[in-house]
């Protein structure tokens, strides 16, 4: 089945329409637009523009809040903890990034958090942001105890969310940018599976009881399963990288780790590359690293090395030039959305 | 077989006699007993005193230069690259702490990095110690290419060394901690089983054309093997983790990837606590988090869950009354070291 696609222009317009017609300014619109886009171009349609409906929900229950007055608290020199004021997650997620770019740029290393964020979306989105102007990114992502699906190493009941950790690194033509749950899977990939009433592969989860399964109704139980933590036999290091998550996201926030709450919470450590070296000096030296790590020949079943991100920058390629696919539900949903707020189809 | 124990106190003033008496002064000898020691009590007995024979050679080679003059690089307000002018590697690895601690109690937030650096021994020490004073650190450590035994994702030659991080977090009765491998195993653990004549569990390596093996035969042939990154069908996220310490530790400080040199590059980032939130909020914070994580009910084959590094300071307790065992190898070879350089013997 081919999905129908669409032109990039006509996307985001039409993003940017439904998201002003719902109350966001016109550069609150752009950037949640550009966010949704981009997940999209990149193959990360979890979180693309089959969000559109559940944002402009989440505005209409007030749980999003546009043109919300977002503040900076508890500020030093290097540091932040940006109120996001239930805005956009997006839009908090950007505003806490161009603070922590603003201290790097000024004090070469930066930490910001974020208060009251919503939903942030791609994570990646950020760090690859930072890495294309100049500045090299760690990013952390906690979800309060409703999103808590994953166990902690050794327990059978989940304590953890799926706390994604990104890095870029700057680079031509594209950063180096790695994204990825601390957990096994997020758990927008197990309802993937259970809805298409696919067996999930070996070592994802467990029943409520603790005991390993590969079935999604053990997850979606009524007293739920729990998703592992990333690493199999080795779980406790994605357990203790999960950990650090929940303390850089959620802890110097000022939240304690059982206080349930909407959102996100995210962390950025922003470096400025020319505190250590010339940006041109260290750019070859990442050519020098990409040409030596690619000179390994592939293991079977591969047909080279890629760096982290290289395969999603290749589909932004192709997708920028042949457009992005919908499937046929979020495309329905999309549609519904904008009539139901006016908003003129392209 | 059990191994012979020696008190804490006489292992401590035994090493420092020795690397005083291969040309230490009083503190530097003081700063590698007490990394060898500690190491030994938590159990990390490849980083411990077993190494002790191995300094006292690159001493002798002056590969090691104990009383070398380490100097500020390229420093910033908030950055720093230290010269460990190849003084020995805990040596050098806390000079570099020092300064980060120092530029992160000012500026709140810091990141330092070395150059000629020796064997830094057991990473998490350094967060350890940070953690000790209220900071939380991260840190990251590589090798050159002659550490270079860690398959890219997706080749079947090594591009990357084991390449640990840690981090470290403030907390009583001791820091959380967590240390590791951004590959499935150090290389001393294959050592290990190829010396007891073990085969590998599986995943662990593959042999020289890049095929899965357990033999260890296959890692040290003529041709060599090579170790996976970590997480199993999902590496790719070991090895992104393994690039960025290789940023980290190798490029901020100025080493091409692929430049052959002695030692480990190591990279701090250190952060205030306090510059979020006031430090006993935090402890109080931290405590909500571990009782919460530990109220999960042990799965299958565990007795509780554990945070990272727990286990390593229970043994710490422990050994600190009961004492260091040592195999006979180690303690043979510590006492010929020790003949060798005129120091008297307990």
């Amino acid at each position: 089945m081919t999905m129908p696609t669409f032109p990039v222009p006509v996307l985001d317009q039409l993003s940017r329409a439904i998201f002003q017609a719902c109350g966001a300014s016109e550069q609150e619109a752009a950037i949640v637009a550009e966010h949704l886009v981009t997940s999209c171009l990149m193959g990360i349609e979890s979180h693309g523009l089959m969000r559109i409906p559940q944002y402009v929900e989440l505005v209409q229950e007030q749980a999003i809040r546009p043109r919300s007055n977002m503040v900076i608290e508890e500020e030093t020199v290097t540091t932040a903890v940006v109120d996001c004021a239930l805005n956009f997650g997006p839009v908090g997620a950007i505003r806490a990034l161009e603070v922590a770019m603003d201290k790097a740029h000024r004090q070469r290393v930066s930490c910001v958090v974020t208060r009251r964020c919503n939903h942030a979306g791609r994570l990646g989105a950020y760090p690859q942001r930072a890495a294309e102007n100049g500045f090299i990114t760690l990013a952390f992502c906690n979800s309060p105890p409703h999103g808590h699906f994953v166990l902690p190493w050794g327990g059978r009941q989940a304590r953890l969310a799926t706390n994604p950790i990104s890095y870029a690194i700057p680079s031509l033509p594209h950063p180096i940018l790695a994204d990825f749950s601390t957990a096994v899977v997020p758990e927008g990939k197990v309802r993937l599976y259970h809805n298409q009433g696919r067996p999930l592969p070996k070592g994802w989860i467990v029943d409520a009881q603790g005991h390993p399964s590969t079935n999604t109704a053990d997850f979606y139980a009524p007293t739920m399963g729990a998703i592992l933590p990333f690493g199999g036999e080795m779980g406790h290091r994605g357990y203790a990288l999960s950990l650090l998550v929940e303390i850089m996201g959620g802890m110097l926030a000022g939240y304690e780790m059982t206080l349930e709450r909407p959102g996100n919470g995210v962390a950025f450590i922003v470096i400025d590359v020319e505190a250590f070296l010339p940006s041109d000096r260290f750019a070859e030296m990442v050519e020098d690293m990409k040409r030596y790590v690619k000179s390994s020949p592939p293991a079977e079943g591969f047909e080279e090395v890629l760096l982290p991100g290289e395969l999603e920058f290749r589909l932004r390629e192709k997708r920028l030039r042949e457009g992005i696919p919908l499937d046929e539900v979020t495309w329905k949903q999309i549609k519904k959305t904008a009539a139901a707020l006016g908003v003129k189809l392209p």
